[in-house]
């Protein structure tokens, strides 16, 4: 009987399985509370009520043992839940040693993540993959209405010059083989034969970086949309953020309180996000002091100055050509500027999302192909999209940990993956 | 306007935007098909009724043209997809040289893996890649609607032994880490977290297997469940199996059309699957002609030939525990098996799933893993399951392109996913 359905059963004699998390005992009356993995329950053992040898069980349990909890179900309103077990049996079914590593106590981050196989059963983590799972089926859902075709792109690629960061593989008679950092430009190709399509997968990053914003791997979900513009695109990513947000607020509250999130903040996003032009921004920005000048990127303190105060996510939009990627389509009313917008969080978190109108001028992307020194060869498919029935089309990356980070509050993305992979992180 | 949508706005004018498929013109009336990535529409030009610029633009058509469309939508029986548009105005918005290089003409399967960015426009690619988009979400929908907590696995993991068929990269300053080629034992850790639990991503294989049942980079779904044994664990993979072929049938229909899919066959996958114990298995396939003989896995000759003739998948169960892996566990009715199971399809295309109860025992894992000559180190962390609260525990693993390959009727893994990597296929 999985915990969060004992309300259904009230007055019934159940068994619930799963492992202890506190113990209490008078003497006369004990009180067992269990985790199953989707709720947590008190059980009742009264000395009176039960056999010596169901008594005695008691005193064998530790933090962690599994156990099997029989008996009635009764509705309190004290009790967290709402529910608990009035106990006629008590089983021991896995003992759980006294040193069980993590205890009540303050421990260090490495040894946390050190011992990250049994930290995930600890409340918070185990809330945090919750809302993780739960924003994951809400992509899914929401690309699902909308007609999206998902398209699972390589990890393993052959090379498309020199860029740094990739992790690299011996691929048979190959060459090497590189993990891919998106899946952007096969989206594009699916996106020709299939019209709206989205990727959801893993992404790595060799980036010997130490931050709090950055992990080796990482997962991104890239839509490519087919007749779509910027303004077409920069729509798509407000729904589907707003959607995210306010899916989690409806269905995973209580994890919200066990991350002790802050959950009005979450209720003030709503669409439409403002949209501020880069140019724009630049302006602002020097006027609450930063150094940034025309054509620099927008570093994350530039971002978070930005953004102070606002409520909602921002999207700022047009950055600088030189700023940006290769395939990020000219503006026609500025060309110094590309079509694409970054999506920024509210509450200091910054940059959730990053997408652009793609140039679809074969020839105006094959000369920035070459301004780049990027071999050209690499990218003869990549520039067919172009050369057979080009099309306007639109795409962005939405980073999942970010997005999950934000939505928790969480101060560092390790928490937002179940096993992180950082520069000196490679295990368990 | 999506072609899918036209029923809806019968005797309006919509544009609909998309591709050239086909051409033809009696030089009063001309046809244009053009798909949209969803659906197929015909339109009319009739030459009378449109300005003679409209009608030069047909003449400049070619196949993978990208076109607009404006046009009344029209009910009509005999055209494709029951709706054709009579236009009133063409224009082409992105040219296709008539050097294409897909043609209505029989390529080779290398020519064709080598566009493949062309490739997937192509009906039957498109109609596969839909259905694996519906198997995905099916998928994910199955395991939402039963309380499972998607869980991500790491693909960078370190070293758990000398294993073969591994790619390895190396790691920042933490030597050598290898692409997984399962998410298994961090989904077991998981599922003490959260109770039940599904991951769902790639997995790799450095295999110089040039089979048409295997790929380098595949996708696995592997769900794993708290106090569940084997036989729950089989009735989890049937309903999931059951749940998927109804689905496909359901909201697939045209493509497998497309596929030329024998749907009668799927028709028939119902629940329950046959069950039928390893050591019945090698005495029926004794009887069939097989040399099989007690201790051997089955092999693919084995399984078609235990398969031939059943309608639905079939379960084999309880193999030998040397032909299985260290982590199953011990069938205490023979303890010279384990408690696991294949789930193979019918029509010869052999096993999709691979399960198991996992060994819950500490002792006896530690005495499998040495046995193997695994490196215990690695597999402390593992073993830390075991120790802390151990519990009855199973889980499986789902190929999902193998599934596909049966669910859409597919000679060879490489078409079931849009990107295949293989020993001799890094590109594009």
């Amino acid at each position: 009987m999985p915990i969060r359905r004992l309300g259904q059963h009230v007055g019934e004699v159940v068994t619930v399985r799963g492992w202890v998390t506190h113990l209490r005992s008078s003497g006369k009356v004990a009180f067992v509370v269990a985790r199953d993995g989707h709720g947590s329950v008190q059980a009742v053992l009264v000395k009176a009520d039960v056999t010596p040898e169901t008594w005695d069980v008691f005193a064998r349990l530790t933090q962690e043992s599994a156990v099997a909890l029989t008996g009635t179900v009764r509705a309190d309103a004290r009790a967290p839940g709402g529910f608990e077990l009035q106990l006629r049996d008590l089983t021991l079914t896995g003992p759980s040693p006294v040193d069980y590593p993590i205890q009540p106590k303050e421990h260090g981050v490495d040894f946390l993540l050190d011992h990250r196989h049994l930290w995930l059963r600890s409340a918070r983590q185990a809330a945090i993959l919750r809302v993780r799972s739960e924003i994951e089926q809400g992509i899914h859902d929401f690309f699902y209405a909308r007609d999206f075709v998902r398209v699972d792109t390589p990890i393993l690629t052959a090379a498309i010059g020199e860029r740094s960061g990739l992790f690299s593989t011996a691929y048979f008679d190959e060459g090497e083989a590189y993990l891919a950092q998106t899946g952007q430009l096969y989206g594009e190709a699916a996106a020709a034969a299939l019209g709206r399509i989205y990727t959801f997968g893993p992404t790595f990053r060799a980036e010997k970086s130490k931050t709090r914003r950055h992990l080796a791997e990482f997962w991104m979900i890239e839509p490519e949309v087919a007749f779509a513009d910027s303004a077409d695109n920069m729509r798509l990513q407000e729904s589907l953020v707003v959607e995210l947000v306010a899916r989690v607020l409806d269905r995973r509250r209580p994890e919200l309180e066990e991350l002790e999130r802050d959950a009005g903040a979450l209720e003030r996003v709503v669409a439409p996000f403002p949209r501020i032009e880069y140019t724009d921004a630049v302006r602002t920005l020097q006027s609450r002091g930063s150094n940034i000048t025309w054509g620099d990127d927008l570093g994350a303190e530039d971002e978070a100055l930005l953004v102070a105060g606002a409520e909602r996510p921002v999207f700022v939009c047009n950055y600088p050509k030189e700023a940006k990627a290769f395939y990020m389509k000219e503006n026609p009313a500025d060309p110094r500027t590309v079509l694409c917008d970054d999506c920024l969080a509210p509450e200091g978190y910054g940059e959730i999302i990053g997408g652009s109108q793609r140039e679809d001028d074969h020839d105006k992307l094959e000369q920035r192909i070459r301004a780049e020194g990027l071999p050209l060869d690499a990218y003869q498919w990549y520039l067919d999209l172009r050369r057979y029935g080009t099309f306007v089309h639109s795409g962005f990356g939405l980073g999942l940990e970010r997005t999950i980070a934000w939505i928790c509050g969480l101060q560092h993305l390790r928490e937002a993956i179940p096993f992180p992979r950082m520069m000196n992180r490679l295990r368990p």
